[in-house]
């Protein structure tokens, strides 16, 4: 609760909704960027204090103009610093000396600045350090909140005139991104509380900024631009609340593709983690991830509005366009949801209205879906029909031509409606969006974009609850790499079981075995953990003899190719099928902690990217889900009459690996148990490999 | 080339120039949907006669009214047809007996009403089969012809004023989906030449109808929204000589999804087929198929622009906003184009320019960008390097506050450039993007629609000559399913490799077999093609004993579970073992011909979708092309240390099985190989089960 505590502080007040400001550096001429902040403060009309300061004037674009902070009659609750980076210091040091509460940074020249920004970034460390003085930035290109009327920026496309006031709170990794957001808002009529660039976070992290905003009444949900996922404690922090409050939270994060992963390492010095942990982290925020730019905008209204529980949503379509509403069709149906057809009672109220729309999955209304009481009353029909989770009006070119009729059935149906209605407008038609948007009736303007915000508000789910900090830091001690062996015992004190194995030692006779040929064999050292690539493996062994000549081969092969490593031991293990084979990995994840991973074994994870990933610990309802997830799951399910696998003891396993990354001596840094053998339900899940790392935090 | 002499024909002027047009069945109320074209039309300033139709009135909307066809002073060249279907019936019986050579349908009734426009409809075909007399529709919502002034339609949104006059010629299965695609276009700027909603093509099909716009001078582009590939023959045809010409042409295909197909069903009355059918039926006619819809707008500019063959394409990204960029190549990299690094020398160049950018893969002036000078210079140098096939220009806010500052170095530098420019916009700019759209230079304003469009014209290919007609028709013969003997006989005729096996008459002596032990028995029986399921299959047999006590086993389980199929033999193989399995499948579409499908073998064939498609018959190379597309590819191709299997033997084998669809006696209408192993390299593939369905035409 920490978090929320902090919001009751005075910097989060300060931040957003500040009495006073002061513009460090702030030019006379209103034209040049420094010139800006004044005259975007004057022109939005702000209501409170604004000082300027500028060592060189005594005024500036006709105002009283100071020294330095030092020289104001009052202390400034905000400070936006607009020099280079050395002067800006400066004014941190006379900020912490003086009590102000938060000081943005627009300056540049830090750690974005390579080498020759470290030493200034050090000094900003060491003043953050210091504590006091809570820091919006550097390279922030500022702050914005709307019902303030403050335009804390230096940027024209943050001070964008005539944006549309509301709920929605905008913070963005990216500066230069909220002019594109901000503008389309607009477009869309989309109502914002506050515009929020976080810069390069050195102080206040997006999921700090996010939380002190949370009980501001005036925000009622939040969009986020994400370049990363540092600072991810705070970020998954700041989301709990959010969902404790019944405030929604949509993103839209960088980094797909590996090439735009790495575009964002060296945008902004963070480690952008793989896709695949961006997409657990966000679901288990229960923040909704949209895919496609504009769906940032769109999925706004429909946010917390689908009802039920996670999972596979029904969608009721109504047309007056046929093409249209297959184009919508199409896109949803490819993302995993279910475009449901009227129920035989929903049709049968349909055509006790007299209403038509054919016998397919959706109802096209045709050209009648124009007249004001048609739609309606189909509408109504349908949102209140249980077999929907959201009706969607598909709405052609009466849209264009005639928006107050075309939507305002969408928009009084909507109003009385269980079920929530969206709407697809198919031509460009802005009036008839704008109208719908005004109604909180989420209205799409594209097929994709549509499909996207459904499918991301879908699945969207309450957070995961979570104990202890989220994020752990990566390592730089040395980690101690385990042998088989010494992997297979930390794995069955955990409940991870493996295969029987017996260890033999070089150059003994050969012990009886505790377990029937054939069998496999397979070198033993902590310092060979990949053994086939050295030779170290020999399977399918009959009897005594092969097992003897296997243990001559495989120690000739490695001292071969790795003469530095003193091999002793080797580990033998019954040749084991099961009725399938996957791998379960659990690592730290820089940015987000501990992960666990399932995937489809042997060559398929490559291939065929078959993999499902968590936050770790899971439970084993989460297990079974993972398990589900894999599309190589039905193999092991009993599929088209193979025997089935033992999917309780597989989710078991799963659990066990995921509570490994809780383990305190040694602390398990990677485990990776590939390939874990499903044998027939009943009899289990053995590991057949192990890698497992371990170090100190 | 009979299409093209189509093209001389005396139709294709009436359809999309006429010098005259008849309106049947105009009402005098300018407001009604039947008052409409004459108003379109008059408001439009169309330089033709223009005759009125309606025997009720001596004049309507001011002008003179004609009680029928019969009575008019000339014979008009072109009919548009608003009645009922009755009344329509005898109008167009009329022009056929005036010899009026184009009418355009408005009409509905007919099949699209169901049981009850059947007798309609063959009274349309009767009269379409006389000849003379070419027909647009029936359920044509209109043609317009921009250049000369011609909105032949009751609709308003097809008669949109304003439209922008240009290039692209626009024909639609869907009448409904014109408003939204011109209402989009005139938003972006994009200038129309032409607009046919092409109705049920009981005549004239879209491929006709675009083939006989393709001598047009107005006309550069074609753009398609496809419900269905029915008449896709004609289609091909038209694609072939637009090629030719030089006019490159794009389509959105409804259908990606099978809800979204089973629609295309209901809405057309056409059978819309499989998505990777029509996938490969568009690539081989060298159309650019857009996923997105607005990218169907967006791509015009960009088609046939991109230099170099089909393939993996290379893009340059010049920036003024990172995160706007790294959004686009994020959907770039998604869809497998390569964003490339400015090489050494082209880094050179922009340091002696002194312009910055980081050394990173994306070249990102930040602010600088918004001078002129530098964002042009800086295009040259990127567009004049031999490393990029396309340079994308990311502009951000400065598009929005200063539209023509912001695009004008893209302008210029596009008029000199080798390589070509296209550019992405970030923030709402409506009048940037009209300034690059006038310049004829692609412009997106989202990065979804950025990547599918150059995605689609980076795949492009010139189509693939053919011989005789691409279509064949779906056979109402029953067909005649062969054997495991007979398919293995019929593919060995055509080139294509079966295992050894031999066959055995149940209750005979067992023979001495041509191979060793172990084998496989199967049941052998046309009637009794899934061989598994009736318990016909036994496998690993070590020897003649046990082959025996399975012959008696097949026997008995198949005589128990279908008592009705005579069973007299089995056949043999050994078991063998390949580097991998594959499916090879042909069957002849009812839309577009024969097909031929590689992949994967076994269950991943359904687990993963992991398949490939072409239309057949192919050659080796493309044949090649289709091994490397299948993921499972890498494992026969020596993937990680494994053997490589013979790869120029399963080339010649599915090149081999393309051409059985040319086989005339008999006429194979599908086969099946499932699974192909894959021996080592040169050891070849061989055929271990086979499904071949035969009939005639």
């Amino acid at each position: 609760m920490s978090g929320v505590d902090n919001v009751t502080q005075d910097w989060a007040r300060a931040l957003l909704s500040p009495r006073s400001v002061a513009l460090v550096g702030v030019s006379d001429d209103p034209a040049k960027t420094s010139g800006r902040p004044l005259r975007f403060l004057r022109q939005a009309g702000f209501a409170g204090d604004v000082f300027s300061i500028n060592p060189r004037r005594d005024s500036v674009q006709g105002e009283q103009a100071y020294k330095s902070l030092s020289n104001l009659p009052a202390v400034p609750e905000h400070v936006f610093i607009m020099t280079g980076a050395e002067a800006a210091l400066d004014a941190l040091d006379e900020c912490r000396v003086l009590g102000v509460p938060v000081a943005t940074l627009l300056s540049g020249g830090f750690a974005d600045a390579g080498s020759h920004g470290l030493e200034n970034d050090a000094r900003l460390r060491e003043i953050i350090a210091q504590g006091g003085l809570r820091v919006l930035g550097p390279s922030s290109i500022g702050i914005v909140n709307l019902h303030q009327k403050m335009p804390l920026t230096a940027n024209a496309a943050f001070a964008e005139p005539g944006l549309p006031v509301g709920g929605v709170f905008l913070a963005s990794h990216s500066g230069s991104l909220i002019g594109g957001l901000v503008s389309r808002g607009k477009q869309l009529g989309l109502g914002f509380a506050g515009l929020v660039s976080v810069g390069s976070e050195s102080d206040l992290s997006i999921g700090e900024i996010c939380l002190a905003a949370l009980d501001d009444a005036n925000v009622t949900s939040f969009m986020l631009f994400l370049e990363s996922l540092r600072h991810a404690d705070q970020l998954r922090r700041f989301a709990i609340e959010a969902a404790r409050r019944g405030k929604p939270v949509a993103a839209y994060k960088l980094g797909r593709s590996r090439e735009a992963a790495e575009l964002a390492v060296s945008h902004t010095g963070a480690l952008a983690g793989e896709d695949a942990v961006a997409d657990a982290f966000l679901r288990a925020c229960g923040i909704a991830r949209v895919s496609c730019f504009d769906s940032l905008l769109e999925i706004m209204p429909l946010l917390g509005r689908m009802s039920g529980g996670p999972g596979r949503k029904r969608i009721g379509v109504v047309t007056t366009t046929g093409g249209g509403a297959a184009m919508a069709v199409d896109q949803l149906a490819m993302r995993g949801l279910s475009v449901e057809a009227p129920s035989e009672a929903t049709r049968a109220r349909l055509a006790e209205a007299e209403i038509g729309g054919g016998a397919g999955r959706i109802v096209d209304l045709t050209l009648a879906g124009t007249q004001y009481k048609t739609m309606r009353t189909t509408l109504d029909i349908m949102s209140s029909a249980p077999e929907f989770d959201l009706v969607l009006a598909t709405v052609g070119s009466s849209a264009r031509f005639n928006p107050e009729l075309a939507v305002q059935p969408i928009i009084d149906s909507a109003a009385a409606a269980g079920t929530p209605l969206a709407a697809f407008i198919v031509p460009d038609a802005p009036e008839a969006v704008r109208l719908l948007q005004q109604a909180a009736i989420p209205v799409f303007r594209s097929p994709e974009t549509c499909a996207d915000a459904i499918a991301a508000a879908a699945s969207q789910q309450a957070p995961i609850a979570y104990a202890g900090n989220v994020r752990s830091e990566a390592t730089d001690q040395p980690l101690d790499t385990l042998d088989e062996a010494e992997g297979y015992a930390l794995l069955a004190k955990h409940g991870v079981p493996a295969a029987p194995h017996a260890i033999l030692t070089i150059g003994e006779p050969l012990p009886d075995l505790p377990f029937a040929f054939p069998v496999a064999v397979k070198v033993l050292h902590r310092d060979l953990p990949h053994k086939s690539d050295v030779g170290g493996v020999v399977l399918g062994i009959a009897d005594a003899l092969a097992l003897a000549r296997a243990v001559t081969d495989i120690t000739a092969s490695v001292r071969k190719v790795r003469p530095d490593v003193d091999v002793r031991h080797v580990l033998v293990q019954p040749m084991m099928r099961g009725i399938g084979e996957v791998l379960i990995g659990m690592r730290r994840d820089a940015d987000v902690g501990p992960v666990i991973m399932l995937a489809a074994g042997g060559i398929y994870t490559e291939l065929y990217k078959d993999s499902t990933l968590r936050l770790a610990p899971v439970d084993k309802a989460e297990a079974m889900a993972m398990i589900s997830e894999l599309k190589i799951g039905v193999t092991i399910s009993g599929y088209r009459g193979r025997p089935k696998g033992d999917l309780d003891a597989l989710a078991d396993a799963i659990v066990a690996m995921s509570r490994l990354a809780q383990s305190a001596d040694p602390v398990v840094w990677e485990a990776e148990v590939n390939p874990m053998l499903v044998l027939p339900a009943g009899q289990g899940v053995v590991a057949v490999d192990a890698l497992i790392r371990t170090g100190r935090k």
